[in-house]
């Protein structure tokens, strides 16, 4: 194999492309002199403002006693992790969580940042963590308090009150605001009546409640003096002290699940449970021994979102947590790649490497490069969180921005997440079939995190109606001369749609030359234009599309934006896009080594050209992109495949994934080893002369012999002549 | 909510529409008068040829015994599928494949329908019987001679003897011509001695290996007189009848899997294991007492590729249990689907079933269309396979023809089934995670589909191959004339490619009628054109892209090829396409009821707009479809989704997949009656002047209360005036 300081690109033109040319095969490391990452430094970036914390979490992620097992039942996984939970209570893992009130940091950025890194040991810790300090002991500390913090916090916290977070009925999961379960106020007795009114009202799915919660945070509908006020939060103990459940709670057990089994999901019902007035976590709406209700916020709807907005770190750690799992994959996937060996084309003494096939890179690279986006774009999440929820930067408008944040990545990112367990998994072939090498696994745990925490199309319907919401009030606040500039806008998209695409700017600049086509699509310009304005354009459809609505009565308006559905949920994830396209560029800038910003530019380049790419109809329609870079991109994303091929382990390196997190014997050596040990053997054979001769090659030699006596005939007889 | 005769379409021009046109949602069921499926006789058309054996098989996928358990440990699930095996074989179901000279019916199509249908009891079963009986018998029968047969078929139908197919390696899965097992012959004792010379050479992932197994059919290269022949299949004792490994032979134990835990899979390898000479199974390639090799085929390469051309069994029966699974599948989550309620978006008493979402159908409905393609392709695939085994039309280009034909459908089965599994896991959202409700244990089953019995990129670029090898000797074989057709439809291929769009054909008879282009792209010759064009075209850019490759050493033809492999893997998949689509359609043209023609048609319209509408960016920038309908292509799809929605339940009844198919508690009536049940209590309530009043709606009350006050108020004062 050639290694000359050269790429495998030729496309249509090769010799515009003679210096970055060889037909040999892709390089397996950079070239000297060339621009290479900086592993340090793009590691540190990815660590963000949260590295101690995240170094000292993935120490912790490493120890074997906190790992996922290997053929356990669901009893048995359920036990372990509930003992690795212990372990983590008693180091104190959460402490961060806790306010100032409470003798804590409150330092909610980094609590997030530690547990995300769990997923790496197994993500029914992380997601059982999750339940306990993210779910149950959040409630009681955001929805509460001062007297609740004081009660319960410490029981929460050390894991001797086990906690469920009751909110989920069978009947409503992502439709929180029709939950069923009543509470109901008791002057008489100055107590709550906890009660489940039918089947599909019982609490499901819910962690801790098949087996260790003592207590529970319930969801239920505050009903006194003959008004339902909406759905509160109630502090509600269900097992006693030797795990007994409490007189008029039933629970079931939801049994095995698809993955995250060391988890006790199960369901809980209520029979006219009573618990005290002061049950009811007051921050946000109270009722007194009278049963008089009050709140701090009027609306019965505000109210109800800005309750359910306190628990918005829950997507927040699936949003990190998805994109480790992500790092955890393509480590693992690349690794064996790039030592796996299977067909020789050529060279009969040694197979290709599987990472020098296009079609491997073309599988592996793109999720590499949407991996990288997600994790700047996490990094921007959390800190809005960590500014929100520290008090800093805690405004209404800067919360209903980091819920319109979270909702956008959350979605982006655990998609992304089980698509590349998926093909990394099958890019592994039969060895990531093997639940040793870890990606089945994962990606078993990781599916439900597509639909909890807000199912993934609930939450970009959401973004889609804070865009839409966005989009009209903006409209209605311009002046006259911002309607003027609103008109030519809408006018140039329109015009655009029915301009000849030969005759686009793009097209005069580019003429014939994919090389300056190539260099203008890497432009961050062109990319930022282009996504830019995709979103834009997506929303603003929608939003004329759905103006007859206005006019409608309620049920046929709902049927008309039930029209559109589709259409919004695609504005919400271009809005996605954009949102990660520019968290990655803003991440390149700031590292501080020119290497890698070189190397990083390529890897943004490759996820912008992806995504234009995989949408490229809708920029082709809609006069955004030439006939002749439309005509271009798949070659130009195929050219980035090769350039980016010398990287590829600097890249997975950055991602500081540990062997104690890496577990697949598969990208720990063993495939390595193997293909050394066959090459010995091979190399030993063809020195050997008892070594057997391929029937194939005598076949060709004689024939060759053959050919070459007919030849000799012939020129004999053509010297005859 | 209003159930007129009519559709919910309006996109661009709702009045153009107005005679199908109602604002108020979908339909549950099918109009009277309109089109309607003949349940019957479409599911008998999906039954196809071996319809009998197929009925009896889902009986016996129905027996409880036969099924999937749920929280199994993996050696419980093992002994579980061996005893169902052997019921399997104490019920004599592989006896059609049996050839006349066993006293069988050599039915092969009837055996191979009938184990697909086991994979909706439990695929492990399904995946352990192809093991047994496709793999291990199979190659007795196909590569082994009469002695062979009348020795070991007995054991092996019988389950007598359990067998393991020991064909791949750990180094080498889909290049079985690398693999490095060596059986060198002994001519002193008559014996082969067969030797695993490495690590990397174990054989692995054999079903049966791990526990089962007492003999094998090892592939390894044959060696004698210092001549290795290559590749054959050699029968192998490996364990005695108590279960011991017989001398020379290790196993491992693979562990726990992603799925198919009911499997054992494991490792084999030999230590200079001796067999009798009788013991290489020598249809194809034998050798005589001195160790002379002969064999009926001269061409290593030809010789290799019929032995492996033999197995091709495994392909076709995948391909028939993906598509079954999917339809499992889909019956699961759209009978939840049109049961399960939430949200209320305009009538507060009564929520909307998923079903009637816009965003549900199109996450659903394209899988559903593209399963009923699914399933008519593979029913032709059956029928190729059996008439070439069963020697009615057994020639070389005819197996040939099967072998492409089982390359380009096992992946696009797989694949659909896989993504068809995870789409319905997500819809049915928490209790999709369910293990009881069937969707997650699928999917981790059939995830392995899609890397064994040929990795499904292996097999797309066989596909490659040989449409680019057809494509070739066409050029070649064509005369004068005939290369005048190639250059004019070349010239017409690049002229189209720079015809501004709006001057097409296509634009002039649409022109401002999104109607006229609805119904034209509706047209079978459109779709088919389009699919025929792309099929062609694509292969045609390849193979002029590949040519100078022909002038190149073979290290930079190797390296010019691989430059061109996704391309190659998209050619070979819109061949795919364009099969399953002319397949759907002659399934829908043999069927004997109007409405369900009619109905089918649109299911194939749906499959077909969707196909086109994934890869619409190929088809403008080739000038294969205008702007106007390219613009109007994804509303079309929208508009089908609408058209089918009162057709679903229908639709999913042809399947006949039965109660006992369907375990998942969700699709067997549950989720209708907590419906009722919760229905039923907010009706009492609504009736009970008990009930306690939303404070949203004291609020709005008062609201208008204070309105009509004030209006009342100006209006007094107006009056006074």
């Amino acid at each position: 194999m050639n290694t000359t300081d050269t790429t495998p690109e030729t496309v249509t033109s090769s010799t515009a492309h003679a210096r970055t040319a060889t037909p040999t095969g892709p390089l397996p490391v950079p070239p000297a002199g060339g621009p290479r990452l900086d592993v340090e430094a793009v590691s540190a970036a990815l660590l963000g403002r949260w590295a101690e914390v995240r170094r000292e979490a993935r120490e912790r992620a490493a120890r074997p006693e906190l790992h996922r097992p290997v053929d356990a039942t669901v009893a048995e996984h359920r036990e372990r992790v509930f003992a690795q939970l212990q372990t983590l209570a008693d180091e104190g893992v959460a402490r961060p969580m806790l306010p100032e009130s409470l003798g804590g940091p409150n330092d909610n950025g980094a609590n997030v940042a530690a547990f995300e890194e769990l997923v790496v040991a197994d993500p029914s810790l992380q997601i059982k963590s999750g339940v306990q300090w993210g779910l149950f002991t959040s409630a009681i500390l955001q929805l509460g308090t001062e007297e609740h913090h004081r009660a319960w916090i410490p029981g929460a916290m050390s894991l001797e009150t086990p906690g469920a977070f009751a909110m989920t009925e069978i009947g409503h999961g992502s439709d929180v605001q029709s939950l069923a379960t009543t509470a109901t106020y008791d002057p008489e007795t100055d107590e709550w009546v906890i009660h489940t009114p039918f089947r599909a009202a019982w609490k499901d799915y819910l962690g801790n409640a098949a087996v260790h919660a003592r207590a529970a945070t319930v969801f239920a509908r505050l009903v006194t003096r003959g008004v339902d006020h909406g759905v509160h939060c109630f502090y509600v103990p269900v097992r006693d002290a030797e795990g007994n459940l409490l007189p008029g709670v039933s629970s079931e057990d939801d049994g095995e699940k698809g993955g995250l089994n060391g988890i006790d999901n199960g369901r809980l019902a209520f029979d006219h449970v009573r618990v005290p007035r002061t049950n009811l976590l007051n921050r946000y709406g109270d009722v007194d021994a009278d049963g008089v209700y009050s709140s701090p916020i009027d609306s019965p709807g505000r109210r109800f979102f800005t309750m359910i907005g306190t628990l918005v770190q829950g997507r927040v750690s699936l949003d990190g947590a998805s994109n480790r799992a992500s790092q955890l994959a393509l480590t693992i996937a690349l690794t064996y790649a790039s030592q796996r060996r299977q067909f020789s084309a050529a060279d009969p003494s040694r197979e290709t490497v599987l990472l020098d096939y296009q079609a491997h890179l073309h599988r592996l690279l793109p999720k590499l490069a949407a991996t990288y986006a997600g994790a700047f774009a996490h990094e921007q999440l959390l800190q809005a969180f960590d500014d929100v929820f520290s008090g800093r930067g805690d405004t209404p408008e800067a919360r209903e921005d980091l819920e319109t944040l979270a909702a956008a990545l959350k979605p982006t990112s655990t998609r992304l997440a089980l698509d590349t367990l998926q093909e990394c998994r099958e890019a592994c072939g039969g060895a990531g079939f093997m639940g040793e090498n870890q990606l089945v696994g994962l990606h078993q745990d990781l599916d439900v995190y597509a639909t909890f925490e807000g199912d993934n199309t609930i939450l970009l319907q959401l973004v889609a109606k804070r865009l839409l919401a966005d989009y009209t009030s903006e409209l209605k606040s311009v002046d006259r001369a911002g309607i003027g500039r609103f008109i030519a806008q809408r006018a140039e998209t329109l015009a655009r749609r029915h301009t000849p695409w030969t005759e686009l700017a793009q097209g005069i600049g580019d003429r014939g030359n994919p090389r300056r086509a190539f260099d203008s699509m890497r432009q961050a310009d062109f990319q930022e234009e282009m996504l830019a304005g995709r979103a834009r354009i997506k929303v603003e459809e929608v939003a004329l599309a759905l103006r007859p609505a206005g006019r409608m009565s309620p049920e046929d308006a709902a049927a008309h934006v039930n029209k559109h559905q589709v259409e919004m949920l695609d504005a919400a994830r271009a809005h996605a896009d954009l949102v990660r396209w520019r968290a990655f560029t803003d991440g390149i800038e700031a590292i501080d080594s020119e290497g890698s910003r070189a190397v990083l530019t390529e890897v943004r380049d490759l996820f912008g050209l992806t995504v234009i790419g995989d949408d490229l109809a809708w920029f082709l329609l809609n006069g955004l992109i030439s006939t002749q870079r439309g005509r271009q991109i798949a070659a130009d994303q195929r050219r980035l495949l090769w350039r980016l091929r010398p990287h590829v382990l600097d890249l997975v390196a950055a991602f500081d994934v540990r062997p104690g997190h890496v577990r697949a014997p598969i990208a720990l050596g063993g495939e390595k080893e193997r293909q050394d040990e066959a090459a010995a053997y091979f190399r030993a054979q063809r020195a050997s002369a008892d070594a057997p001769v391929s029937e194939k090659v005598l076949r060709d030699q004689e024939r060759r012999r053959q050919k070459a006596a007919r030849g000799a005939g012939a020129s004999a007889r053509g010297a005859r002549r």
